[in-house]
């Protein structure tokens, strides 16, 4: 049978309940793969905004790299281990799970730091530093913060090669959800309305022309198309105005003290107020910050923030997730929501989320409006 | 770092030089997981070419099914042993690795079948089945027929399984090459330049706003440019009419005998003449056809072929593969060319190919042209 996935274009494969127990070679083909590949590594080395937070949070802190001991978790080309090492660093350990490693000693070598900067080919998990490290430095940061899960091996990391005194960088991160309005529903519910009245049609053919009855698998079809179509999260790049009520920060997380534990669920409850006149609540728009402030026994001199909320002249790569509701609410500035939060990871592939918000709308008029659940799938 | 990909959309990953050696959950991330879709069994279950060819051969030889038994490799929806069952066999074995198995169990049921077709989920290098069987029917071939690998496993349980009378459904493949014209090469070409230049353009700004060289990796990068744009085949749906010479088989296979090593590398010469006056030759494309013969103890009373030639009424999903040369040669009807071709499976993913292409034109007029050759990757 003819199909184009050979990894290749593929969808969510089995790797175990959690980063103990994946297998390396499933969660290569799962995970890791893409970031082999130079022409992804460019992409995010073209990301302005996310460059020149890390250029500055270094550039501008100096004083903690000079002669010191750094380790650069995740290094993919080596850019973040050659601007610590610039920076003063005595020795930056530059750790890559992929072949991208090749690459990143290559670079190393072409800018003269040889010397300073070690590539270190391997998982986080398995490498062995000859020392401790003061710094941590690694962009971990996946779609919504915590999509990939890497910051598992950052935390590895950091209980077993940083000093007790050691710097995170960045030190702090911040996960935020909005209201906002957007017209993409209507896109998700015109394809899938396409794909069920084509499915419709193919049982009748499958019946006329060759005797089998498949209407028993309508409902599994309709649930496998209701995920996809309505129930998966989207990479969007929002304008600011289609926020359209109060932001609220539903995790916050120092990356000094943070377990896996803090991040394995992330369960809360917000309140958010609509602020514009006469508008339709298409659903929720998250996005994620982190900061560079050092720590208190040795701040940042300069505090610097790497921001993915919704911009029109600074966005990123990362873009923002975008959790439609199946119809808009009509609403209107002086409505209020109360809406709970749980967030947890797939059972078969840990790397990937599911998020369930409820919603419990109050509208200024006192009319009352029903309140509602969706379940969502960051894929 | 912000990726799409986690298993999402992704490139080759690893699982050792053969199919013994194979890490089943690699194998399953890598390729197996697509199958798992409902939609994509939609997909092969809409092309009206491929389904006519199976239930024609099966509805056309029914003394092959009547009171016999059957084993369907790599079931999928279970289409193919129902119709086994409802062309009269006994008992029917349907086989198939991934939860699918779970909907043919459904759809069998559903369809009156559940005495006779028992649907097994495991993969057929594994299962055990209560007996041998007359017939083996399956539907296992990719594009450019042996991609996916397939057909090892079909080996596999013939060896096993069938009886020393059993028939083979498909009996017989063959793989086919001719010399086409195309523009596709235009549009590859551009998108390599493009990407190239804006290469370019990024090294300038990491310089000079960064302070880092990443020309060193210029040329790693125009490989694996050159690899994704200019040195991968192509699927697509030729027109007749651009197929400019004589098509050759490159490769016949007796389903019956062909093992493992028989397909393991497929190397061969071959001749084409350009039929077509004043044109291009682009490349060449690539395609197969299977029959339905029975065998020579127990022959088809109607033979049916299954053919994935351009077409312009009988285009099947499987398209044809296209392997671009990086640009066209002017010639003419009366010229002819010598083809050496070797194709084999690629070192990290036996379920991908490599195909290396050796030209020898020669031209009408007399005049001498430059043998080449070139190396594509069928990912």
């Amino acid at each position: 049978m003819g199909s184009s996935y050979v990894n290749g274009g593929g969808e969510r494969g089995l790797d175990g309940a959690g980063p103990g127990s994946v297998d390396k070679g499933v969660d290569y083909a799962n995970y890791f793969c893409t970031y082999s590949f130079l022409y992804h590594q460019k992409e995010m080395l073209s990301d302005r905004v996310r460059m020149d937070a890390y250029y500055n949070s270094i550039s501008q802190n100096k004083h903690h790299f000079i002669g010191k001991t750094v380790l650069d978790v995740g290094t993919g080309s080596g850019i973040l281990a050659i601007w610590s090492a610039q920076a003063g660093a005595r020795k930056v350990y530059a750790v890559e799970a992929t072949k991208m490693s090749e690459h990143a000693r290559l670079l190393v070598k072409a800018n003269g730091l040889e010397d300073i900067v070690e590539v270190i080919e391997g998982s986080m998990e398995d490498v062995t530093l000859p020392e401790k490290v003061d710094v941590i430095i690694s962009e971990w940061m996946g779609y919504f913060l915590l999509r990939e899960s890497m910051f598992d091996s950052v935390i590895c990391a950091r209980d077993r090669w940083l000093k007790p005194t050691g710097v995170m960088y960045p030190s702090h991160a911040r996960i935020w959800l909005a209201p906002i309005k957007s017209h993409l529903i209507d896109q998700k519910r015109d394809h899938y309305d396409g794909t069920m009245e084509e499915w419709h049609g193919f049982i009748d053919d499958t019946r006329n022309s060759y005797g089998v009855d498949m209407s028993i698998l309508t409902e599994p079809f309709t649930d496998e198309q209701k995920k996809y179509y309505l129930q998966t999260s989207l990479w969007n790049n929002l304008r600011p105005e289609q926020v359209i009520g109060t932001a609220s920060i539903i995790k916050e997380m120092d990356c000094l003290t943070a377990t896996v534990e803090d991040i394995l669920v992330i369960k809360t409850q917000f309140f958010s107020s609509i602020l514009e006149e006469d508008t339709k609540f298409s659903g929720f728009g998250g996005w994620f910050d982190v900061h560079f402030r050092g720590r208190s026994e040795s701040p940042a001199t300069t505090e610097i923030e790497l921001s993915t909320a919704p911009s029109i002249e600074n966005g990123t790569h990362w873009g923002q997730q975008v959790f439609l509701l199946n119809s808009p609410i009509r609403c209107s500035k002086g409505d209020n929501m109360n809406v709970s939060f749980v967030m947890n990871r797939a059972k078969d592939n840990h790397r990937l989320l599911e998020a369930e918000f409820g919603c419990e709308f109050k509208l200024a008029s006192g009319q009352p409006l029903q309140p509602f659940r969706k379940k969502f799938f960051i894929e």
